[in-house]
């Protein structure tokens, strides 16, 4: 029974490392959605196997429309890990980044980014990005920030049930 | 001779208050320079004729990729003005902002986005930004943001002297 008052239980059967991190960030997704200050968004960093960074969206909570879960685990894997290069870490977000924390992407350097929902899916549930991001070609997108996709239904759940 | 003293000075001569709040920014960029953790970038938030924000790039200061003078800038606004919507705001920018920037100005929906150098300038001076920001259209970039050029050549000589 312990395991079922773990947070991440029902994603934790796998032994899939990359499925394990993106259950993590859809729990946190969760999390932020259960929260009346937090948004139905999460977000891990690793290093190797280690987790650096795992947090929520907090945009209200924090008063900071910056404060996505992507831009937020940046910010923190950068402050633990003492550099503003984070090449050998990977991002994992339970929903294809904004065109801001896709430019923070671009900055952290990461070595690859697994994604769930994708930004047409985030669209559909009412997360309107910038028309330059709509306007940018998918593929171009995904190639130039190492994109994988994985879980997305699971992370459309959390949304769906919210 | 006071006057030689205030870092704005040779801004501040103008009444105009967009090129005078584009000065400030331009000097912010020039103290980013001269500083050893900063970077030659500066911006300026206002609302109204009252100054929200005013910062430089601190990257290497607080050891953060994402402390841009645009996004460290809306951070400060947001806490300041305790709102996650700075709608009825404008930003002044050293230079036109990278993608992480222009996606953080989305969110805040800023009324309008006055830069000086532009973002081929900056690339041409070893600021790279990603290729989904070259690709994307320059026009439609500038509408979509409103994004108003001014002082370019003051902005630039930051960089050339630096």
């Amino acid at each position: 029974m312990q395991g079922r008052t773990n947070p991440y239980f029902c994603y934790m059967k796998t032994t899939d490392f990359p499925k394990k991190m993106m259950g993590k960030a859809i729990c946190l997704a969760k999390k932020g959605a259960a929260n009346e200050d937090g948004g139905p968004f999460g977000a891990v960093i690793t290093k190797g196997e280690q987790i650096i960074a795992a947090t929520y969206n907090n945009v209200n909570g924090d008063q900071d429309c910056t404060q996505h879960a992507e831009l937020r685990a940046i910010q923190m894997a950068c402050k633990k890990l003492g550099t503003t290069n984070l090449e050998g870490c990977v991002l994992y977000t339970s929903c294809e980044p904004c065109m801001m924390c896709l430019g923070a992407a671009h900055w952290a350097n990461f070595d690859y980014i697994y994604y769930a929902a994708s930004a047409e899916d985030a669209k559909e549930f009412g997360f309107v990005y910038s028309n330059m991001y709509y306007n940018s070609s998918t593929e171009d997108r995904h190639e130039e920030f190492k994109m994988i996709q994985l879980c997305r239904n699971e992370a459309l759940k959390v949304w769906s049930q919210k």
